[in-house]
């Protein structure tokens, strides 16, 4: 694992997510760009001295040297987004494969060389957008993709969150600074940070692609110095419209994820705060609730159910799908075997590119004059 | 009342809300433009024979002939939207207050001619946007107002509906007809029908104007001849910002109308569906419920509540409000009294040519390619 | 109208609910057993001073007198429990229709003497267990009938109140003075004031008849009379059992009642804060969710339901559905129709006299060391 | 471990939840009475070919000889009930701490000679009652112990489940067939697999303890020998009353556990299918909804949880809390440390003599018509 030291957040969500299922193991890392904020996480985590490393290229360059069954398998990169681009490159011409936090990069420049270098050392890379591994938004997927709802006209996606109404980063709280510091999280705040994540949500159940955008972007608060709210128009490539919506200053919201899809015979809706739960509504039929656990789901759904239905499953499930599925596809490579569809659904180099260009795109419209922008 | 008759929706709607209360009685009317359609109508509603007129103009002409006491009070107008200027102006210059139904009329024009009409005449006018009439929605205006949330940032609003998925107009379902022909709706379908809700409901809860739009405007239905969804970008006065979206292709939606207002310290949501429920969020304590006939509302929300807490109360209660405060404040004036500000809390004048200003520049917005339109 | 004068609770929403439909007007009444407040109320109400009786005897007597197309079609009585017999037994006796509200009388013995009126008079008599009235209750209900949950096993009934969580009638607060008081209530506190609700509720629903009941009968606030908590365990005639739950010191419940029946194949769930949603459940298929103006709904919900799905209905339109469904059927009747089997589907007699059963039945078997009581 | 091979359900909950947190790791287990089965199923969880024993008794025996810092340093125990009693015994006076899936025991005499063992022995016992495992549960549980809510006077619990409405025991479906059989199960079916759940559910938040319960106890499958539904009046030892519901034949419920703890200024609710929710009620003030995650919630709460409010935790997340604590907790002694207060909140031998004694008496109150049995 490279990132993810003490103070962090998403590192420790990774590690859990990474072990749930018992197909990982955390044998090695450089914790910190801190040296010694490094070693001291690394031995709190109970990491062997030998491989808890000072620093990423030490750590991807001494394990490229052990032999094949000694070194790790793979990177977990969770570091923030301006050291995403170097140590994936480097990991992945190491011959690692890569696990890596969203979003991708820091531009959308690197992202799209991140995805040469995937194809030219054919390593299997998973980027963590968490809410496409819940079991329900998988649901909502696969009756998409399979027509159940109709033709698709209209799509809405909304991540609310308010726990930056106010100047947090002034306060030195870790997440919040490195989040609104445009050094380390690029030209977008809470696009980059929470719109990329409504916005893979988006194209993935709809199995869609945006073409247009017109996004109104927001500071709202002072001496903020990227984008705390936003909203964005869109158009997709069948010709349906729809509006995201992120902001991280609906005070009182928590992360409130929602997502509705509409199609000529029904619509499908999930949020996160119910998430074992897919809304199912039908022109002249009563709603149907789909549940996890139910045993009319996909095989997508059920694959990644790990208890009976009414036994939530939250987030970190969600997360561990992806890390499971990883896991899978890595193991069956290494075997010689295909993976099954349902562990190929991770997200990937297309999604990663997708998000990094969402970015800039939203961004340039945020500043523009004109309506429509060409995605 | 003018309009109505059989096979009209909002008819049936304003006579059980006007009667709820004891306060109005229906004694005479012309309740369709087809005079032989509009006598089995009043006669059916026990309307006594000479009062059951032909049409508007001769009801009103006569009832002013007839003398005071025994003329009716006020006349509701519940016709399509192309039959609102005409028999309102004659109302009220004959010396009748009016109830008319939204959007106030065809055109801007129209509306603005109307307030003129008001204006000089001194009558009281009351224009049926139902939303504001639910005892939460009330509650909710009154803690922004009190500043309870802070300063107001975002204001999120959204009307989806789903019974015009299909091309019901082809059906000759006369609700659908109407409200899908220009000559009778005017220049906007969705946005004029239930838009026009979202925007009063988030002008009035958020106790801000709207100043600039950027709206996306659709037609989803092949060979509809208006809008059927929209979404579009809002900037308040204050500086907010807030999205709107309405649509009656959201395939099993039903009238899902909802609101969230986002201030610096909390937030406010309201949802038709949980009308009895208004949810109350802070930045860092419980989110607060209140609820219809709570000892702690306000008593703008008390004033509009028949039951006790629990026994819920919904959109004919919330209609019968409007209806209720109108009489109050049109007997009141009649006795030379001061109606209660609870009273004077209905849609009027005001209300009704902000909504046809915003229909007007919605549809404009949706056709321009500037992104940014003064409201 | 008899009782319902000022600072009575119930006696307001009978005449909003008998007013809502248009099909019956409130001519007459003694409005309070004080003539002096019957009085005020009656002016306060608009009745003509010549009908505003000063008690129901003269009332009844006077009213009788006149020629049949001028005087009163039924009688409602809304009094305490202990004003129920009397009154009922005259206006029956003297050729009025009759509404009451619950529960039918003081004493069991009452409430069959009344039955026998009924039938000897063969008059129209409606009791006015609201919750039946609701449009998804009916769904509950013909759906149980229709055998679509399969045979029913089990039944779970409750309804909790906070009200009366502290000694509100030694505030003089009108209606907890009376619901405490056993010369004005009865033998029972909260069980005949809302654990009849329940036990109508069970009853209608499932489709079945109570045949042994086990109580747990309390007095939880120091100084009260009578009951204010229970939970009764239940047998019905089909071998199901169930658990009947009703509390008023439920602190910080509204008027939450709801009914889960559960068959061999599904079950329905509905509760009133939720009043126009019907969950059905089933073995391994998502859960449904029936609404109020769905078009996939039972002749009896459709007919009880004024407005599209969406615009909640709510108490008082539950309530109006039983005074209308008694005018269309005393209507029917007079023009020696057959009134259709919607109108007829509101309680009377029989739901009447199983009420006054269970308030015996429930007191005995809380003070009973025997485990099972015969209904 | 000991169980929880192949086809079992709870092992591999119990896995998960000991693994997530990273302090404990399964390096040994006897997973199955079938030794082959057990071969395998330890091979495919890759445990060490000389730790993956055939049977519990052979692990207990030869972990005890490996060196202290080589042998396990506890067992979990996840075989049906009828295999818990003597390998717990053994593991304890071998000198391993133990996890044990609840009911503890086959019958109360075990229960309580298991007792007297941990007591002789003081080694660390921990029983696996999920619910209690949650934030929300244990910030309810706070709340009444310092009287936040008043005196306690109600107590409503339930469990529903539909999985048993049919006879599934009859098609070799593994869970089903030792929960419904004497032998394995006990002499209860639905009462001992989730009414003790509910039971010490209600003993936990209320901070009470039962004296008194009143049972019906029923079968509800033809066929079946256990019970699978029941309903309990409950007294309590400060003279609350209650109501336990515990349900298998609830078709089409998941596993709906529910509290509400009503006392003399508020009340709470809890239910597992909106987990990070807990609902608390006011006399009259708004209802306030404390959320997993939120930072106003107790220590009890802000310790169990793992990911910022709103990312919600499920099931598998509140067992793992047991697991966190009771490693914890043995880690701490170990070190001759004093565990938190936090720690320690783990359900242990009182919990599991109390759900005994409960089987025990319900049963036995299911069977008599005696009314109230002393618990």
């Amino acid at each position: 694992m490279i990132g993810g030291g003490e103070g962090a957040f998403i590192g420790a969500v990774h590690r859990i997510a990474a072990r749930m299922d018992n197909e990982i193991e955390l044998v090695a890392g450089a914790f910190s760009s801190n040296a010694q904020k490094a070693k001291l996480s690394g031995e709190a985590l109970g990491i062997a001295p030998e491989r808890n490393y000072p620093d990423y290229a030490t750590m991807i360059t001494k394990e490229a040297l052990l032999p094949a069954n000694k070194r790790i398998h793979f990177v977990s990169i969770v570091t923030p987004n301006h050291v995403h681009f170097e140590p994936t490159k480097m990991a992945l011409e190491k011959g690692f494969d890569v696990v890596l936090d969203k979003p991708m990069t820091l531009t959308l420049a690197e992202a799209k060389a991140l995805a040469v270098i995937v194809e030219n050392t054919q390593r299997t890379f998973c980027l963590t957008h968490t809410y496409t591994g819940y079991p329900m938004v998988k649901q909502a997927k696969q009756m998409v993709l399979n027509g159940t709802i109709g033709e698709i006209r209209k799509v809405y996606v909304e991540y609310p969150q308010g726990w930056l109404s106010t100047n947090l980063e002034s306060t030195n709280q870790k997440q919040a600074a490195w989040r609104t510091d445009p050094t380390k999280s690029g030209i977008a705040g809470a696009m980059g940070d929470i719109g990329t994540h409504a916005f893979n949500l988006a194209e993935y159940v709809s199995n869609l692609q945006v073409t247009k955008l017109c996004a109104d972007i927001n500071i709202k608060v002072p001496g903020r110095l990227l984008d705390d709210d936003g909203a964005v128009l869109l158009k997709f490539n069948n010709g349906a419209s729809g509006v995201l919506m992120a902001t991280q200053i609906g005070a009182g919201e928590e992360n409130n994820v929602k997502i509705r899809v509409f199609g000529t015979l029904g619509s499908v809706e999930w949020q996160q705060q119910d998430a074992n739960t897919l809304a199912v509504r039908w022109l002249d039929a009563p709603t149907q609730i789909y549940r996890t656990g139910g045993g009319y789901n996909s095989s997508y759904a059920s694959h990644n159910t790990r208890t009976p239905a009414g036994h939530p499953e939250g987030y970190l499930e969600a997360f561990a799908n992806h890390y499971r599925n990883f896991a899978l596809t890595v193991k069956a490579k290494l075997n010689n075997e295909m993976p099954l569809p349902e562990w190929l659904d991770f997200p990937g180099v297309a999604e990663g590119i997708r998000g990094m260009q969402f970015i800039e795109r939203v961004i340039e419209s945020g500043n523009s004059s004109t309506k429509w922008l060409d995605f």
